[in-house]
């Protein structure tokens, strides 16, 4: 899998002890200008990189996973996948390298060197939502697993939620409390929970012979400030439930709901999704919605880079969003 | 600073060879039982750890630094002081090392132990919540720097907030929006952050030369819950301003004042404490708040385990609290 120095001596046509002095930048060694030359274009051309770590280490690659996330300050999204990752990495014999780059193309770059100079076995490259991304080409020196992400044009293993599966559960749960005329509140970001959410309603309204009718379907900014938008649309609609596309439109939408002088759940019932931390169950009431799974997702992500347990032949894997029953409707 | 395998050998009177033979496991090497017992016994003792990383690193120590995190998954408060003290690691040239125990002290003594076998330059120890701890005793073999946390009895360089200034800061605001009746709704937890934050709010009281009512000082579970149930008896105090222990206690005092038909801030000004993400800019109306400065926790945790920038001799760095203008007041 990886370069070794031997490679790069053989492509440079010198000794394995040149590439050493060179690449270790040692003082006092006599290398010709030309040697060098082809040595450091022999670095670059085969993406060597140069061992950090112990080459007491028995193994060619080293016990560490690496896991690049993206944002893990401003949500406990990631926090959760890094939660699942570790414990799987350590049940393992693995030991988890985080980076954080917070979206910033020079930080994650950076991160990924030196992960590759860290001779991780593997990098779970993950993101706080699910969303298309371009793979950063130096991922390509090393296994690597996208969790809560994928690529359209490249071929990497996948670990991303159900989000169809997940918005049919949160349908399903208004239908079974005897709801008929369901409001659907999407997200007006173009995303695969924008995309899956909806079949997934869709598709639990034709399982109930519920007949689908598109004036109740909605779009709002996928947070409070959105939900408390459309409120007022909403209510006017005349239906007696509403499925938001994540925790934080239910809250606002609980605000413009309280301001019309309507209850929840008895003039209107309220289902979320994400259960996200320090909102879903502290609302008033609590927020009944359907669970993202990134501890899940995290834990998957190792057990896929490790080979354990993923089907042969499967280079994605869905992970199940669980209902999570409260007080909203 | 860390036990070589020399102390064990001189330790054990024996060899370095045969101390590295025991110590490895080696097949093969023919150690006398006595001698096995003593190294054994000297490492022990000595609190040795085997280098897993590379002798190839010309420095005693390796580049990493740990950080031993307890609740990553929860909140995002962890997630800002990894942050923190992963972009000043790489600014100095480290790699954060991460381990997330979640409260677990079986995980936690694994994620140490790691550490150490790493050879980490150092480790920071931090809570999600500022508080009292008592320092895991494998923490004396390296040096530890505690963030987000202190203990009573034993000397370790401690970074935490200034609970007492971000008390006065938020009493301040509310003064100089123009109220002279505050409540201060308090958590009923004993924590530094109850015991300074009252300080703070007593103090600014003072400074503007406005009498203490210790009937308008409240306790509260700090959470949502808490600050709905404490609702009707704030009102009831007839104050124009209540300053809440936490931003989810106001939030859950604003459900409770909206049921009472009161307007924030027209019928009351309320001012939180922790600028919590996803909560306090994002409520109805946004929340004025006094921010917990996670990030420069992290920060400061590495630049003072790295000896930069610490005053000479002092052991406990107070990280200021700024205060954040929305629009609750």
């Amino acid at each position: 899998m990886s370069v070794t120095m031997r490679d790069v001596a053989r492509a440079a046509n010198v000794s394995i002890a040149t590439v050493s002095h060179v690449v270790n930048d040692k003082q006092g060694a006599r290398i010709g200008e030309d040697a060098r030359r082809r040595v450091l274009k022999a670095v670059a051309e085969l993406g060597y990189q140069p061992n950090a770590l112990a080459k007491t280490l028995s193994q060619g690659r080293s016990r560490f996973i690496g896991l690049v996330a993206d944002a893990i300050a401003s949500t406990p999204f990631a926090g959760q996948i890094i939660h699942g990752a570790q414990d799987e990495a350590w049940r393992q014999g693995y030991v988890l390298l985080i980076a954080n780059t917070e979206g910033n193309a020079a930080a994650e770059k950076e991160a990924i060197a030196m992960m590759l100079q860290y001779q991780v076995h593997g990098i779970l490259y993950s993101t706080w939502y699910h969303r298309e991304i371009e793979v950063p080409p130096p991922l390509q020196h090393t296994d690597t697993v996208l969790v809560n992400c994928y690529a359209v044009d490249a071929e990497y293993p996948t670990v991303v939620p159900d989000e169809e599966q997940g918005g049919r559960a949160a349908t399903e749960e208004l239908i079974a409390a005897g709801h008929r005329r369901i409001a659907f509140v999407n997200t007006t970001s173009p995303s695969p929970a924008k995309t899956g959410r909806l079949a997934g309603y869709l598709s639990a309204l034709e399982a109930a012979g519920l007949e689908y009718d598109a004036s109740l379907v909605f779009e709002a900014e996928p947070a409070q400030e959105g939900g408390y938008a459309v409120a007022a649309s909403v209510i006017e609609s005349g239906v007696s439930a509403v499925f938001c596309h994540n925790d934080r439109v239910a809250m606002g939408l609980y605000d413009g709901v309280r301001e019309h002088g309507l209850r929840i759940p008895t003039d209107i019932a309220v289902m979320g999704f994400d259960n996200q931390e320090v909102i879903a169950a502290h609302l008033r009431p609590p927020l009944s919605t359907v669970a993202l799974p990134h501890y899940e997702l995290g834990a998957a992500g190792v057990r896929t880079l490790l080979g354990i347990g993923m089907e042969r032949g499967s280079s994605r894997l869905l992970v199940e969003c669980p209902p999570i029953a409260r007080a909203s409707l």
